[in-house]
């Protein structure tokens, strides 16, 4: 998979550009997704273009998942304060890392977007709200791009759809993300929908690891 | 009908204070709102409360439309520039007026939200977009409160679950506000899902007035 589109806001880009550990956090979420290759025992990322919606997206965003997780010890699930104790309402961020350097902590909060656009909103507000309520220090969305999205499920909302709205978030350290496959080609598979097919794997959530410590 | 819950930010707050406009748009779409009448012959509201998602809500909002376009002279469907002709992608707000006052234009956007929660984000966020690109100056967003939204159509959001978010849209004038049923009653008949039985109607399309002038 590769990397075809990113927008920072100015404030997310002073964090990234002056700080090892938010470049760095960036970095491990732009190797993650660009890791995905298809079909499994490919170089690079082939998507098969000849049906629209052919293709499943939730085994592009597992395998992604599967390297913050594993080689870069992100954790899932990661709760608001505001949503889950005071509010009592809304799920738990998608993924999670804390950094560690010189007593400062460094969070940041990740939301890959495989729903639709309305969907893709949520995510944002989620992740604006952590922000304001100095839950998490920077925010990343991870989206396809558009050529990509239309051969992915019915409905999968796109960067440049989402695109209109990154300026709401001015003033906050926000990242988006485009991905897109580095080729496209009518010989290879289409990607399975849902979880067909994919071995069951146990998911680092964070809850675990605040339950462990 | 009966408003059970209201939200202004301060900026809200102090344009509904201070201007005479600005407080005459809110009570407009509090009256409309208000004006929604069940069984259609009742003089209140009374909601069939003998099975979650019994009722339908596009009635509900059928009717608070008719009374802001017929007796107020709201419009519908007003495009945002920044998203039809800037980024050529997303749709009108849902309810929009005009006021003019010593050659000063004040412009209200309105978004009656009958969808399910993601959908309500995403409305927050086309409101704000509007009020930072200053294409609007006053955004306000109509949902049922909880106790109500769970005898109508499955999903449909309400104001508690979208609460959480309403601080992310401190700093700008943003009003959020949550009706009620006045009554709950075994003994009155279910709204009907969907449009069945409403007489077809044309709307007061902003498009209209603005190719008529």
């Amino acid at each position: 998979m590769k990397i075809e589109k990113v927008y920072m806001t100015r404030e997310a880009e002073e964090l990234v550009n002056n700080d090892r550990l938010f470049k760095q956090s960036y970095e491990e979420v732009v190797a993650s997704i660009c890791s995905s290759v298809w079909p499994m025992d490919s170089e690079t990322f082939i998507i098969n273009n000849t049906e629209k919606n052919g293709n499943g997206v939730v085994p592009v965003k597992e395998l992604c998942y599967v390297m913050l997780e594993d080689t870069y010890n992100w954790f899932r699930e990661k709760p608001l304060d505001v949503l889950k104790v005071e509010k009592k309402k809304g799920g738990p961020i998608d993924v999670y890392k804390e950094f560690v350097e010189n007593n400062e902590l460094k969070r940041v909060g990740l939301e890959f977007e495989t729903g639709n656009i309305s969907s893709a909103h949520r995510s944002m507000n989620k992740l604006l709200l952590g922000l304001n309520r100095k839950e998490i220090d920077l925010a990343m969305i991870l989206m396809p791009v558009f050529e990509l999205s239309r051969f992915l499920t019915d409905r999968v909302s796109n960067y440049e759809e989402l695109e209109p709205y990154f300026e709401n978030t001015e003033g906050k350290p926000f990242i988006y993300i485009g991905f897109n496959a580095d080729e496209f080609s009518s010989s290879v598979p289409f990607i399975p929908k849902g979880s067909d097919g994919m071995s069951k794997r146990s998911i680092k959530k964070w809850k675990d690891k605040i339950e462990n410590n």
